[in-house]
C-alpha cells in the first residue's frame, strides 16, 4: 500500500483550499499580462533535449528530466524553461507576424538539483516575453510589469533588482582569465561571496584595475549613485561602460514610470541564466532569500532558432508569490461552495430549480444527494466550508417553500421558493435582507 | 537549424490564436464544475508507475512514457490519467475530510500509442471526481454535468450514451470462456464489430442464451425500450439483472432533470476504462467519431489506495470540445489586445497615464514602443487584431488630447485627455459615442 500512494520527492499535491489559492493568483498574474498586451501561448510539456539547449547550457541539461523518445530513439527532456520553446515558435510559426510580439505563458516546469535532492522539481511559472524590441522602454515594461504583478497580488514589501549582465561579463572579458578561474569567478560573484572572491583575484593576473572593479562588485549595490562608481571603476572598458549606459536609460524610464523607489540597482547581480544579455533583474522581498520573479533581455536567443531578432522577458515563479503572501499574511482564506441544497422530499424538482437558478447566477452549488439526518448534513456544510445550508421538506415546511440557514451563524428564515427564484434571477441576494 | 526547431510528433505548440480558444473553453468547463460544487485539486505531472496501474493494467502502463527516477531507481511515468492520483488524495491527504467529496481538475496527460504514431501524446482532460456516493442520483449528476457542459460552451447538437459496464462483465462470468476468447470478446465488443462477435461466440461453448445476449450487444442500442429487451436476453443472470436495475434508476433520475431526449442507451459500450464498474457513458456528435468526454463509476479504485469508497467521475478532453465546436463553426473569432498606444511625444506621461487608466478598467492596452512611422503602426494594429489605435503627438493634437481610430473602419475621433480618462474611470466608453 506504502508504495502505491508514494509520492516522488520534489513534487506536490494540491487539496482543494492550496488549489484555490494557485489559481487565484495565477489568475491575477494572467489578467495584468493580459492587461499589458499580451497573448497566452501554449507550449509542449516536454521537446528535445537541443530545444532547450539552444542557448547553450550543459548545466542546464544536467538538470533536466530526460527521457528516450520511443519514436526516434533521440532524448526528449521535460521543459526546464519556456523561453527557448517561445523562441522556437516566434522563429517558426510566428515568423511572419509583425514585430513586437508579446507573449506570456503559465505552465510547470520541471528541474531536478541533483545536491538538493529535498528540492521542488516541479513549479509553475508565469511568465512573459517581449520581442523584437532592443529598447529601453522594453526593459523598462518589463520591470514595470513585475512591479504590478506584485501590488495586484496584494504584496506590500517588495523590490527590483536590476543589474546589467554585460557589466560584469565586460570586466571578465579585460580581465581575460584562464577558463577555470573565470568559471570559478561566475560561482564566486553568483553567490557574492566576497572574501572568496578576493582571494581568487589576488591569484589571478590581470590589470589592477580590473581586478579592483570584479572585487567590488558585490558593494555596487544601491541607488542609482551607484552607476557613477561604477563607471569610475571600470573606466577604459568601453563594453562596462556600454553596459551602464544602457541600465542608465532603463532607469530613467523607470523614473517616468514612477517606480524608482521600488528599483535597486544591483551590478553584482549575476544569476541571469547563460543566455541573458542585457538588462536582468529579479524581485525579492525582505527576509525572504528567494526571487519571486526574474528575467531579463536576450538578444542572441532567437539566433540560434534561425531568426535573429532582440527580447526581454521575465516570469513569476507561483509558489515563491504563494510563500512571500504567506509571510505576510495574505493569504485568502479558504472557502467552500456558496450553497449546500439539502432535500427531504420525495420529489427532486423543486431542488433542481433552485440549484439550476443559483448556478445560472455564478453561484457554487452542490446537493447533498446522500442519506443522512439534518445534523449529519449540517455538520458536513461547517467542515466542507460551506457557506449557506438550504433545506427543503423539512417538518411542518411546505413542499414550495424552504429554509435557508447561514453555517457560520445558525441564522435561519424561511423562503418561499418562487419568490426567492425570481429574486435570484433579478440579480438579487434574498439572504441578505433577512 | 532544423535539429532546434523540429518539435516531437505528437505534442503542439498552440499561438495565441489557438491558445485563446483553449483557454476560453477551458474557462467555461471549469466554471460548470465550479458552479455544481466542485473544487479544484493540482496533481504532480509524474508519479512513480504504480500510481497509475493500482487499478489493474498493464495496456495503460505500455503507453505510458516513463523514466527513471534519479533519486530511487524506481520507474517514473507522466501521467496518463488523473483519476488515480485523486483517488490517491482522497486515500491520504483528504482521508479524514467527511464524504462526499467534489474535486476538479484541468491537466495535461499523455499517452503514447505505438499503432498510431501521428496520435496526440499530450492532451488536456477537464474532469471531476464525485467521490462516496454510490446512489443513482450521484452518476446521473455526472451525466447531468457533461450535458450542461457541451451546452455551455455552446454545442448545439451532442448525445450521451449511457451503459452499464456490469452487464456486459455479467454475461461474460456467465459464458466463462478460456481468458484468451475473453480478450478477444472484449476486443471485438469494444470495436462493435457484430460479424467477428458471431464468428467468435460460434466457437465458443457456453449456454446458448448467454450466447445469443453477447451476440445482440452491439444491437443494444437506443431508447429506454432497450432495457426490457436486454433483461429478457439476460433472463437468469443476476449481476446483469442488478446493473440493468441501476441503470433504470439512474435514467429515472435523468427524467427529473429533463435530459431523457440527450441520452441514448448502449449496452454494448465497452470503452470504458479497466477500474470502472457500474454506469459508464460518453458525450458524442453525430459525424465525428469520437468522444467528447467519458467516465463512469469506480467504486474498486479507491480500495486499492486502503479506502475502500464507491466514486464516479468523467473527464472532458478539451481538443474533442475545440474540434467538435469547430465542426460546428462555433469557434470563437480571434481577436488582439483592444488598444495600441502610438505615442509621438517626448514626455511618455501622457501615454502612461492613459494605458494605466485603461488597464485599471480590465482593458487590453499595448504601447508601441519601436521606431517606425505612422503607417507601420496601424498596419501593425491590422495584423496583430488591434481593436483601437490611440495616436498621441500626430501633427497638429495638442499633447492634452489625442486621436482614437477604430482599426476596422479606419473611423477616428479627437479627445481631449481629462475628460477621456475621467469617462473611462467611471465605468464609461467613450470610444462608443464617436
Amino acid at each position: 500500500m506504502t508504495e502505491r500512494t508514494a509520492i516522488p520527492k520534489g513534487v506536490r499535491v494540491y487539496p482543494p483550499a492550496e488549489a484555490a489559492q494557485r489559481r487565484a493568483v495565477e489568475e491575477v498574474i494572467l489578467s495584468v499580462f493580459r492587461r499589458w498586451g499580451f497573448r497566452e501561448v501554449i507550449t509542449p510539456t516536454f521537446e528535445f533535449l537541443e530545444t532547450f539547449t539552444a542557448g547553450g547550457g550543459d548545466r542546464a541539461a544536467e538538470r533536466m528530466d530526460k527521457f528516450v523518445d520511443r519514436q526516434t530513439g533521440r532524448l526528449l527532456a521535460l521543459r526546464a524553461d519556456l523561453t527557448p520553446q517561445v523562441a522556437r515558435l516566434v522563429a517558426t510559426t510566428l515568423r511572419n507576424h509583425p514585430l513586437p510580439l508579446r507573449l506570456s505563458y503559465a505552465a510547470s516546469v520541471f528541474r531536478y538539483e541533483e545536491a538538493q535532492a529535498a528540492r521542488q522539481r516541479e513549479f509553475v511559472q508565469l511568465g512573459v516575453e517581449l520581442i523584437g524590441l532592443d529598447r529601453p522602454e522594453a526593459d523598462a515594461e518589463m520591470v514595470a510589469m513585475a512591479v504590478e504583478g506584485c501590488q495586484a497580488v496584494g504584496l506590500g514589501e517588495f523590490q527590483i533588482d536590476v543589474g546589467q549582465v554585460e557589466y560584469f561579463r565586460g570586466l571578465l572579458t579585460a580581465l581575460a582569465p584562464p577558463e577555470e578561474t573565470a568559471r570559478r569567478l561566475v560561482s564566486t560573484v553568483r553567490r557574492k561571496d566576497a572574501v572568496e572572491l578576493e582571494l581568487l583575484l589576488a591569484e589571478t593576473p590581470g590589470p589592477d584595475g580590473v581586478k579592483a572593479a570584479l572585487a567590488a562588485l558585490p558593494t555596487l549595490y544601491g541607488g542609482t549613485d551607484i552607476l557613477d562608481r561604477a563607471a569610475a571603476l571600470a573606466v577604459g572598458v568601453p563594453r562596462c561602460q556600454e553596459a551602464l549606459a544602457n541600465l542608465r536609460a532603463v532607469l530613467d524610464v523607470l523614473v517616468q514610470y514612477e517606480l524608482a523607489d521600488r528599483v535597486i540597482v544591483d551590478l553584482g547581480e549575476a544569476r541571469a541564466l547563460e543566455y541573458h544579455n542585457g538588462v536582468a533583474f529579479g524581485t525579492f522581498v525582505k527576509g525572504l532569500g528567494f526571487q519571486l520573479s526574474s528575467g531579463g533581455r536576450y538578444d542572441r536567443l532567437l539566433g540560434h532558432f534561425g531568426y535573429p531578432c532582440p527580447a526581454t522577458g521575465f516570469a513569476f515563479d507561483l509558489d515563491k508569490i504563494l510563500m512571500a503572501l504567506e509571510a505576510e499574511g495574505r493569504l485568502p482564506e479558504d472557502r467552500g461552495p456558496d450553497f449546500l441544497i439539502i432535500d427531504f422530499n420525495p420529489d427532486k424538482r423543486h431542488a433542481l430549480r433552485l440549484a439550476r437558478i443559483l448556478r445560472g447566477q455564478g453561484y457554487a452549488v452542490a446537493r447533498d444527494i446522500i442519506r443522512r439526518d439534518l445534523q449529519g448534513s449540517l455538520e458536513y456544510c461547517r467542515t466542507a466550508r460551506v457557506a449557506r445550508a438550504i433545506v427543503l421538506g423539512a417538518p411542518g415546511v411546505p413542499p414550495d417553500a424552504f429554509l435557508l440557514r447561514e453555517v457560520a451563524t445558525g441564522a435561519e428564515a424561511r423562503y418561499g421558493l418562487d419568490a426567492f427564484c425570481d429574486g435570484v434571477q433579478r440579480g438579487e441576494r434574498p439572504w441578505e435582507r433577512a
